[in-house]
Protein backbone atom coordinates (compact mmCIF):
# COMPACT_ATOMS: atom_id res chain seq x y z
CA UNK A 1 0.00 0.00 0.00
CA UNK A 2 1.41 3.51 -1.00
CA UNK A 3 1.16 5.85 1.90
CA UNK A 4 3.54 8.42 0.53
CA UNK A 5 3.17 9.89 -3.37
CA UNK A 6 6.43 8.30 -5.29
CA UNK A 7 7.58 11.87 -6.17
CA UNK A 8 6.98 13.17 -2.58
CA UNK A 9 9.40 9.38 -1.25
CA UNK A 10 12.18 10.62 -3.61
CA UNK A 11 12.19 14.41 -2.82
CA UNK A 12 12.32 12.97 1.08
CA UNK A 13 15.25 10.37 0.78
CA UNK A 14 17.25 12.93 -1.66
CA UNK A 15 17.19 15.66 1.05
CA UNK A 16 18.06 12.94 3.75
CA UNK A 17 21.64 12.63 2.24
CA UNK A 18 22.51 16.31 3.20
CA UNK A 19 25.02 16.59 6.31
CA UNK A 20 22.89 16.32 9.65
CA UNK A 21 19.55 15.66 8.29
CA UNK A 22 17.28 12.52 9.26
CA UNK A 23 14.27 11.14 7.36
CA UNK A 24 11.95 13.67 9.66
CA UNK A 25 13.74 17.12 8.89
CA UNK A 26 14.05 15.99 5.32
CA UNK A 27 10.14 15.39 5.40
CA UNK A 28 9.67 19.08 6.57
CA UNK A 29 11.64 20.26 3.97
CA UNK A 30 9.70 18.27 1.44
CA UNK A 31 5.96 19.29 2.43
CA UNK A 32 7.33 22.86 3.01
CA UNK A 33 8.34 22.90 -0.65
CA UNK A 34 5.10 21.07 -1.69
CA UNK A 35 2.96 23.49 0.20
CA UNK A 36 4.66 26.91 -0.79
CA UNK A 37 4.67 28.37 -4.31
CA UNK A 38 6.22 26.06 -6.88
CA UNK A 39 8.59 28.24 -7.92
CA UNK A 40 10.37 27.92 -4.77
CA UNK A 41 11.21 23.87 -5.56
CA UNK A 42 11.91 25.60 -9.18
CA UNK A 43 14.82 27.58 -7.45
CA UNK A 44 16.60 25.45 -5.82
CA UNK A 45 15.98 22.63 -8.52
CA UNK A 46 17.65 25.17 -10.87
CA UNK A 47 20.37 26.28 -8.69
CA UNK A 48 21.33 22.47 -8.29
CA UNK A 49 21.21 21.91 -11.75
CA UNK A 50 23.98 24.73 -12.40
CA UNK A 51 25.92 24.29 -9.32
CA UNK A 52 28.78 21.48 -10.50
CA UNK A 53 28.68 23.35 -13.67
CA UNK A 54 29.40 26.72 -12.23
CA UNK A 55 31.71 26.60 -9.71
CA UNK A 56 35.46 25.49 -9.63
CA UNK A 57 38.65 26.22 -7.95
CA UNK A 58 40.83 29.05 -8.08
CA UNK A 59 44.14 27.69 -9.60
CA UNK A 60 46.54 29.60 -6.76
CA UNK A 61 44.25 29.74 -3.80
CA UNK A 62 42.21 27.22 -4.34
CA UNK A 63 39.01 29.31 -3.29
CA UNK A 64 35.72 28.48 -4.81
CA UNK A 65 35.26 30.87 -7.86
CA UNK A 66 33.26 31.24 -11.14
CA UNK A 67 33.78 28.43 -13.42
CA UNK A 68 35.93 29.88 -16.37
CA UNK A 69 37.80 32.27 -14.21
CA UNK A 70 41.27 30.90 -13.57
CA UNK A 71 41.68 33.11 -10.32
CA UNK A 72 39.75 34.09 -7.49
CA UNK A 73 38.77 38.33 -7.59
CA UNK A 74 40.57 37.82 -4.14
CA UNK A 75 43.75 36.80 -5.23
CA UNK A 76 43.83 39.02 -8.86
CA UNK A 77 42.17 42.48 -7.38
CA UNK A 78 45.15 44.93 -7.30
CA UNK A 79 43.96 45.96 -4.01
CA UNK A 80 44.58 42.97 -2.28
CA UNK A 81 48.53 42.30 -0.61
CA UNK A 82 49.67 39.18 -2.06
CA UNK A 83 52.47 39.26 0.00
CA UNK A 84 50.03 38.87 2.92
CA UNK A 85 48.46 35.25 2.64
CA UNK A 86 45.88 33.87 5.29
CA UNK A 87 45.98 30.51 5.51
CA UNK A 88 42.36 28.71 5.70
CA UNK A 89 41.25 25.00 6.03
CA UNK A 90 38.07 25.45 4.02
CA UNK A 91 36.92 27.98 1.53
CA UNK A 92 33.86 29.00 3.91
CA UNK A 93 36.06 30.36 6.37
CA UNK A 94 37.30 33.25 3.66
CA UNK A 95 33.80 34.47 4.22
CA UNK A 96 34.00 34.88 8.15
CA UNK A 97 37.67 36.73 7.44
CA UNK A 98 36.29 38.84 5.05
CA UNK A 99 33.07 39.99 6.91
CA UNK A 100 35.61 41.77 9.22
CA UNK A 101 36.35 43.86 6.38
CA UNK A 102 39.62 44.09 7.90
CA UNK A 103 42.00 41.93 5.81
CA UNK A 104 43.97 43.39 2.90
CA UNK A 105 45.84 39.92 1.75
CA UNK A 106 44.72 36.99 -0.33
CA UNK A 107 43.76 34.07 0.58
CA UNK A 108 45.01 30.10 0.65
CA UNK A 109 42.61 27.40 1.25
CA UNK A 110 44.37 23.90 2.10
CA UNK A 111 41.17 22.01 1.46
CA UNK A 112 40.67 20.14 5.11
CA UNK A 113 42.88 19.18 8.22
CA UNK A 114 45.84 16.70 8.68
CA UNK A 115 43.25 14.29 10.20
CA UNK A 116 44.64 10.99 10.81
CA UNK A 117 41.89 9.61 12.21
CA UNK A 118 40.04 10.66 8.52
CA UNK A 119 42.89 9.14 6.59
CA UNK A 120 43.94 12.98 5.79
CA UNK A 121 47.51 13.44 5.44
CA UNK A 122 49.56 16.61 4.78
CA UNK A 123 49.77 15.09 1.32
CA UNK A 124 46.66 15.65 0.59
CA UNK A 125 46.09 19.36 1.08
CA UNK A 126 47.21 22.38 -0.78
CA UNK A 127 50.56 22.51 1.33
CA UNK A 128 52.90 22.05 -1.23
CA UNK A 129 51.27 25.05 -3.74
CA UNK A 130 51.46 27.10 -0.37
CA UNK A 131 55.14 26.84 -0.33
CA UNK A 132 55.49 27.65 -3.90
CA UNK A 133 53.31 30.82 -3.37
CA UNK A 134 55.84 32.00 -0.54
CA UNK A 135 58.60 32.05 -3.49
CA UNK A 136 56.56 33.28 -6.86
CA UNK A 137 54.75 35.92 -4.94
CA UNK A 138 57.68 37.03 -2.47
CA UNK A 139 55.27 36.20 0.54
CA UNK A 140 56.19 38.15 3.64
CA UNK A 141 53.65 37.05 5.99
CA UNK A 142 51.87 33.90 6.37
CA UNK A 143 49.05 34.40 8.92
CA UNK A 144 47.81 30.80 9.62
CA UNK A 145 44.20 30.51 10.53
CA UNK A 146 43.13 27.37 11.21
CA UNK A 147 40.31 26.38 13.68
CA UNK A 148 41.73 26.42 17.50
CA UNK A 149 41.15 22.77 17.47
CA UNK A 150 43.97 19.55 17.47
CA UNK A 151 43.73 19.28 13.95
CA UNK A 152 43.95 23.15 13.37
CA UNK A 153 47.25 23.49 15.55
CA UNK A 154 48.75 20.37 14.41
CA UNK A 155 48.09 21.08 10.76
CA UNK A 156 49.53 24.92 11.85
CA UNK A 157 52.54 23.13 12.87
CA UNK A 158 53.21 21.00 9.83
CA UNK A 159 53.31 23.74 7.97
CA UNK A 160 54.99 26.02 10.00
CA UNK A 161 57.78 23.05 10.05
CA UNK A 162 57.99 23.30 5.90
CA UNK A 163 58.27 26.56 5.54
CA UNK A 164 61.32 26.14 7.56
CA UNK A 165 64.58 28.55 6.54
CA UNK A 166 61.82 30.19 4.09
CA UNK A 167 62.28 34.19 5.09
CA UNK A 168 58.37 34.81 6.04
CA UNK A 169 57.26 35.81 8.77
CA UNK A 170 54.71 33.52 10.23
CA UNK A 171 51.62 34.54 12.45
CA UNK A 172 48.72 33.08 13.95
CA UNK A 173 45.18 34.42 15.01
CA UNK A 174 45.57 35.75 18.31
CA UNK A 175 43.76 33.16 21.13
CA UNK A 176 41.75 34.80 23.58
CA UNK A 177 38.52 35.96 25.23
CA UNK A 178 35.47 36.63 22.83
CA UNK A 179 33.88 39.82 22.64
CA UNK A 180 30.91 39.80 24.98
CA UNK A 181 31.96 36.70 26.99
CA UNK A 182 32.32 36.92 30.36
CA UNK A 183 35.32 36.02 31.99
CA UNK A 184 33.62 33.61 34.54
CA UNK A 185 32.11 31.39 31.57
CA UNK A 186 35.22 31.31 30.12
CA UNK A 187 36.68 27.67 29.49
CA UNK A 188 40.23 27.52 31.19
CA UNK A 189 42.18 26.42 28.43
CA UNK A 190 40.66 29.57 26.33
CA UNK A 191 41.44 31.77 29.68
CA UNK A 192 45.08 30.76 29.68
CA UNK A 193 45.38 31.38 26.26
CA UNK A 194 44.21 35.06 26.99
CA UNK A 195 46.54 35.10 30.05
CA UNK A 196 49.59 34.01 27.59
CA UNK A 197 48.66 36.52 24.82
CA UNK A 198 47.66 39.89 26.88
CA UNK A 199 48.85 43.19 25.65
CA UNK A 200 50.37 45.99 27.22
CA UNK A 201 48.37 49.01 27.83
CA UNK B 1 34.42 42.02 -5.88
CA UNK B 2 32.86 38.17 -5.96
CA UNK B 3 33.80 36.55 -3.00
CA UNK B 4 31.55 33.60 -3.76
CA UNK B 5 30.88 32.17 -7.32
CA UNK B 6 27.22 33.03 -8.10
CA UNK B 7 26.19 29.78 -9.21
CA UNK B 8 27.16 28.93 -5.31
CA UNK B 9 25.16 31.89 -4.15
CA UNK B 10 21.92 31.30 -5.65
CA UNK B 11 22.06 27.43 -4.20
CA UNK B 12 22.77 29.04 -0.94
CA UNK B 13 19.76 31.63 -1.04
CA UNK B 14 17.62 29.05 -2.07
CA UNK B 15 18.51 26.63 -0.10
CA UNK B 16 18.21 29.64 2.75
CA UNK B 17 14.19 29.66 2.07
CA UNK B 18 13.53 25.98 4.20
CA UNK B 19 12.38 26.25 7.07
CA UNK B 20 14.92 26.05 9.69
CA UNK B 21 17.65 26.69 7.65
CA UNK B 22 19.89 29.88 8.47
CA UNK B 23 22.85 31.24 5.87
CA UNK B 24 25.23 29.06 8.04
CA UNK B 25 23.62 25.68 7.27
CA UNK B 26 22.46 26.90 3.42
CA UNK B 27 26.28 27.46 3.08
CA UNK B 28 27.07 23.80 4.80
CA UNK B 29 24.59 22.23 2.70
CA UNK B 30 25.38 23.99 -0.62
CA UNK B 31 29.12 23.37 0.18
CA UNK B 32 28.86 19.26 1.36
CA UNK B 33 27.02 19.04 -2.34
CA UNK B 34 29.79 20.63 -3.97
CA UNK B 35 32.03 18.19 -2.76
CA UNK B 36 29.87 15.65 -2.84
CA UNK B 37 29.34 13.40 -6.35
CA UNK B 38 27.59 15.63 -8.76
CA UNK B 39 24.84 12.89 -9.02
CA UNK B 40 23.55 13.39 -5.23
CA UNK B 41 22.45 17.49 -6.48
CA UNK B 42 21.46 16.29 -9.35
CA UNK B 43 19.16 13.73 -7.48
CA UNK B 44 17.88 16.77 -5.41
CA UNK B 45 16.91 19.20 -8.34
CA UNK B 46 15.62 16.20 -10.50
CA UNK B 47 13.63 15.25 -7.45
CA UNK B 48 12.40 18.99 -6.58
CA UNK B 49 11.42 19.60 -10.40
CA UNK B 50 9.03 16.37 -10.19
CA UNK B 51 7.38 17.34 -7.20
CA UNK B 52 4.87 19.19 -7.67
CA UNK B 53 3.68 17.35 -10.78
CA UNK B 54 3.77 13.98 -9.33
CA UNK B 55 1.75 14.55 -5.61
CA UNK B 56 -1.84 16.00 -5.29
CA UNK B 57 -4.53 15.57 -2.56
CA UNK B 58 -6.75 12.67 -2.09
CA UNK B 59 -10.15 14.25 -2.70
CA UNK B 60 -11.77 12.27 0.06
CA UNK B 61 -9.18 12.25 2.88
CA UNK B 62 -7.20 14.88 1.47
CA UNK B 63 -3.47 12.82 2.15
CA UNK B 64 -0.73 13.16 -0.62
CA UNK B 65 -1.02 10.63 -3.55
CA UNK B 66 0.40 10.40 -6.55
CA UNK B 67 -0.70 12.70 -8.99
CA UNK B 68 -3.52 10.91 -11.75
CA UNK B 69 -4.84 8.67 -9.07
CA UNK B 70 -8.17 10.12 -7.22
CA UNK B 71 -8.07 8.32 -3.83
CA UNK B 72 -5.54 7.55 -1.45
CA UNK B 73 -4.37 3.75 -1.33
CA UNK B 74 -5.14 3.86 2.52
CA UNK B 75 -9.01 4.64 1.88
CA UNK B 76 -9.80 2.55 -0.64
CA UNK B 77 -7.97 -0.11 -0.13
CA UNK B 78 -11.03 -2.80 1.15
CA UNK B 79 -8.59 -3.85 3.97
CA UNK B 80 -9.76 -0.62 5.69
CA UNK B 81 -12.61 -0.06 7.08
CA UNK B 82 -14.08 3.19 6.38
CA UNK B 83 -16.23 3.27 9.28
CA UNK B 84 -13.94 4.33 11.32
CA UNK B 85 -11.50 7.11 10.72
CA UNK B 86 -8.77 8.95 11.85
CA UNK B 87 -8.93 12.61 12.07
CA UNK B 88 -5.20 14.44 11.64
CA UNK B 89 -4.00 18.02 11.42
CA UNK B 90 -1.73 17.01 8.83
CA UNK B 91 -0.06 14.60 6.03
CA UNK B 92 2.78 13.27 7.42
CA UNK B 93 0.34 12.51 10.67
CA UNK B 94 -0.68 9.34 8.57
CA UNK B 95 3.09 8.01 8.45
CA UNK B 96 3.22 8.12 11.84
CA UNK B 97 0.18 6.13 12.94
CA UNK B 98 0.75 3.71 9.81
CA UNK B 99 4.22 2.80 12.03
CA UNK B 100 2.32 1.45 14.39
CA UNK B 101 0.64 -0.75 12.45
CA UNK B 102 -2.27 -1.23 14.56
CA UNK B 103 -4.36 1.04 12.70
CA UNK B 104 -6.29 -0.16 9.92
CA UNK B 105 -9.12 2.59 9.84
CA UNK B 106 -9.15 5.40 7.06
CA UNK B 107 -7.68 9.02 7.42
CA UNK B 108 -9.02 12.48 7.28
CA UNK B 109 -6.36 15.17 7.19
CA UNK B 110 -8.08 18.73 8.13
CA UNK B 111 -5.10 20.25 6.36
CA UNK B 112 -4.01 22.65 9.69
CA UNK B 113 -5.34 23.35 13.28
CA UNK B 114 -7.98 26.08 14.28
CA UNK B 115 -5.52 29.07 14.25
CA UNK B 116 -6.52 32.40 15.40
CA UNK B 117 -3.38 34.22 15.90
CA UNK B 118 -2.12 32.59 12.25
CA UNK B 119 -5.43 33.45 10.96
CA UNK B 120 -6.84 29.81 10.37
CA UNK B 121 -10.32 29.48 10.66
CA UNK B 122 -12.67 25.99 10.89
CA UNK B 123 -13.75 27.32 7.62
CA UNK B 124 -10.25 26.76 6.06
CA UNK B 125 -9.51 23.05 7.44
CA UNK B 126 -11.45 20.29 5.62
CA UNK B 127 -14.13 19.65 8.38
CA UNK B 128 -17.09 19.67 6.29
CA UNK B 129 -15.47 17.18 3.97
CA UNK B 130 -15.19 15.06 7.90
CA UNK B 131 -19.01 15.46 8.25
CA UNK B 132 -19.93 14.74 4.44
CA UNK B 133 -17.89 11.59 4.85
CA UNK B 134 -19.72 10.68 7.92
CA UNK B 135 -23.25 10.29 6.12
CA UNK B 136 -21.41 8.63 2.93
CA UNK B 137 -19.45 6.08 4.44
CA UNK B 138 -21.81 5.47 7.02
CA UNK B 139 -18.97 6.60 9.57
CA UNK B 140 -19.62 4.51 12.99
CA UNK B 141 -16.22 5.90 15.01
CA UNK B 142 -13.88 9.26 14.53
CA UNK B 143 -10.73 8.69 16.24
CA UNK B 144 -9.92 12.88 16.83
CA UNK B 145 -6.11 12.29 16.51
CA UNK B 146 -5.15 15.89 16.81
CA UNK B 147 -1.61 17.05 18.69
CA UNK B 148 -1.78 17.56 21.93
CA UNK B 149 -1.64 21.27 21.68
CA UNK B 150 -4.09 24.20 22.58
CA UNK B 151 -4.88 24.17 18.62
CA UNK B 152 -5.22 20.76 18.85
CA UNK B 153 -7.41 20.16 21.66
CA UNK B 154 -9.77 23.22 20.59
CA UNK B 155 -9.81 22.17 16.75
CA UNK B 156 -11.16 18.30 18.47
CA UNK B 157 -13.75 20.04 20.54
CA UNK B 158 -14.83 22.24 17.18
CA UNK B 159 -15.41 19.16 15.69
CA UNK B 160 -16.97 17.08 18.30
CA UNK B 161 -19.64 20.15 18.39
CA UNK B 162 -19.79 20.35 14.52
CA UNK B 163 -20.43 16.18 14.55
CA UNK B 164 -23.14 17.02 17.36
CA UNK B 165 -26.51 14.86 16.81
CA UNK B 166 -25.00 12.47 14.29
CA UNK B 167 -25.10 8.60 15.53
CA UNK B 168 -21.19 8.07 15.40
CA UNK B 169 -18.80 7.25 18.32
CA UNK B 170 -16.29 10.19 19.02
CA UNK B 171 -12.81 9.42 20.88
CA UNK B 172 -9.26 10.75 21.14
CA UNK B 173 -5.73 9.52 21.61
CA UNK B 174 -5.06 8.64 25.21
CA UNK B 175 -3.22 11.20 27.08
CA UNK B 176 -0.78 9.57 29.50
CA UNK B 177 3.35 8.87 30.28
CA UNK B 178 5.26 7.90 27.50
CA UNK B 179 6.73 4.88 27.03
CA UNK B 180 10.16 4.77 28.51
CA UNK B 181 9.53 8.13 30.26
CA UNK B 182 10.07 8.05 33.92
CA UNK B 183 7.58 9.55 36.37
CA UNK B 184 9.45 11.70 37.99
CA UNK B 185 10.58 13.49 34.41
CA UNK B 186 6.59 13.76 33.26
CA UNK B 187 5.18 17.22 33.54
CA UNK B 188 2.24 17.86 35.42
CA UNK B 189 -0.39 18.00 33.08
CA UNK B 190 0.95 14.92 31.31
CA UNK B 191 1.20 13.46 35.27
CA UNK B 192 -2.80 14.97 35.75
CA UNK B 193 -4.14 13.59 32.62
CA UNK B 194 -2.20 10.18 33.04
CA UNK B 195 -4.00 9.77 36.67
CA UNK B 196 -7.54 11.14 34.91
CA UNK B 197 -7.46 8.38 32.24
CA UNK B 198 -6.03 5.47 34.42
CA UNK B 199 -6.75 1.90 33.69
CA UNK B 200 -8.17 -0.54 35.72
CA UNK B 201 -6.43 -3.82 36.40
Amino acid sequence: MQVLPPALQSVIDALATLPGVGPRTAERYAYFLFKADPSLARRISEGLAGLHDGVAYCKKTFALIEKGKEFSDLYTDPSRNKKLVAVVAEPFDILALEKTAQFKGTYHVLGGLVSPIDGIGPEQLHIKELLERIDEDKVEEIILATNASVEGESTALYIQQQIGERNVKISRLARGLPVGVDLEYADQITLGRALEGRTLL
